[in-house]
């Protein structure tokens, strides 16, 4: 098989991977929009499913760009939730080219990849973000992350029980793989998410790793793969664990508060968000992160 | 009177301004909380009044930088406002300093300005910015500018009534003061407040100026001040000619979305946001900018 072969095998493997963990996640939160059985917010009654869209790319130079599928549900357990995938290809523009690594010389690049971001209705269910990718230029690396932001003060905290089955999820993701660096992971989320104007942190952590290329593709690829299968498993747990927890209306608006700390970061310091939206991006994919009621009072 | 007198006569004839045009907006906005007699929102029937609040600047390298006072108020007519005035000094961070015209030497700056955002309850009631500044560095310039925001797709509109008296006013400020350009500062508002990812404008203008400096301080500063008048005229009456029109939930709710588009602005691209969080600024006051009660549905 020759370089290119194997290479096209790779990026096949990833974008189809990418999008079975979309399909298994996407089922996971029907399911517990089905089997929930309340507290509901009088607004939101009916369990919800996912709608897809697809969307199509075009590059900065008008040639057809690859694209993806916008996964978005507005239910009963979800206020609003989206699970993304994308494949895109192309070239930077010169102005970004020099950012990313392998690409100086020769801005054509390939990417795919899966991205979630959930806001509950509960106040007291956290919101949680998980992104992985695979991304190809004259260099190829993984990269990705999962993060949780408890909604109320009293829970965000790191020894809530959320909080704690979160972390030791993500470490159990990093144990079998020799490729990750779970302390490191660890220690670079919260430097990543931390909303600097504030020096305060969007949430209580997780992992999140860039440019893992460790000379092993295939074992970079498993690691990336226990992390969405980490994060598949445990997150509808932890939705399971507080849906029934009744709420008040002060934790609601102490929640939409808390929710504009996530619009700061998002607009101000995510890279993938600001990328996006600078790089011609799909507009409503990228923002379908923002929470769908927002307070700043 | 040396020439540093005169430097000194001139910042503190600004800041005096800037207070007392603060005063007098704050009083109009308080009139128009009691003459008000509804419809309003069950949520918010008593009259507001502003609070104040005053903050002291830190400058990067630790030393005193001056400060400001916001006045905030959360009323019947105004689901919030801020009027905030700030006079600060000191030096301008290295990375911040070539970036500012006549700091790339001598880093030294002093600044004084008043600040407005405006998010009325009632969606008939458009809202409103308005900021004018004086600045030193080496060089000595005025800025600032107004432009309002409908909030209804049927009002955003060049032909609605509202948008026709905001830029006569505005015309009217410019033609009376030889050193300002109506056109090109309508111009200049029109692509300052441009959300570029959605390719759609944040409302439908108003001026905007910066680096003011004629040869003719006392022109630029008359010229200033006839900004600041003519907006405490005329917004107050706009507020006057819709606060007694119903609204529905769906035109709520409409609102409410729009505002997400005020919130991507202000942290995607407003200069004056991005640069006061990145040089330590007030972030209660820069961001009191942000809309109360927001939807990215």
């Amino acid at each position: 098989m020759s370089e290119s072969d194997e290479m096209a095998r790779r990026k096949a493997s990833a974008a189809t991977w990418f999008a079975a963990l979309r399909d298994d996640i996407c089922r996971a939160f029907e399911a517990l929009e089905q089997e929930a059985s309340g507290p509901f917010f009088p607004e939101a009654r009916e369990p919800g499913r996912f709608r897809r869209q697809p969307w199509q790319r075009t590059n900065h130079d008008g040639a057809p760009g690859g694209g993806g599928t916008m996964s978005l549900m507005a239910g009963r357990v979800f206020e609003k939730v989206g699970v993304h995938v994308s494949t895109v290809h192309g070239s930077f523009a010169p102005e970004f080219a020099a950012q990313i690594p392998g690409a100086a010389d020769d801005a054509r690049f390939w990417a795919s990849g899966i991205s979630l971001i959930a806001h509950p209705w509960n106040p007291n269910v956290p919101t949680v973000h998980m992104n992985t990718r695979f991304v190809v230029t004259t260099k190829a690396w993984f990269g990705g992350g999962a993060d949780l932001t408890p909604m109320l003060a009293s829970r965000r905290r790191q020894d809530d029980a959320d909080t704690r089955a979160f972390h030791g999820a993500m470490a159990r993701a990093c144990a079998g793989h020799a490729v990750a660096d779970y302390e490191r992971y660890k220690a670079w989320c919260d430097e990543y998410f931390l909303l600097k104007h504030r020096n305060e942190p969007r949430g209580t952590g997780g992992i999140f790793y860039d440019y893992l290329a460790s000379g092993d593709w295939e074992a970079d690829f498993a690691f990336t793969r226990a992390v969405g299968e980490t994060f598949r498993e445990t997150y509808p747990a932890i939705v399971r664990a507080n849906l029934g927890t009744p709420w008040t209306e002060a934790e609601r608006y102490e929640q939409q508060v808390q929710r504009g700390r996530y619009v700061e970061f998002n607009l101000l310091y995510d890279r993938g968000t600001l990328f996006g939206l600078k790089t011609g991006g799909n507009v409503d994919a990228i923002l379908s992160s923002m929470p769908p009621s927002v307070r700043w009072p």
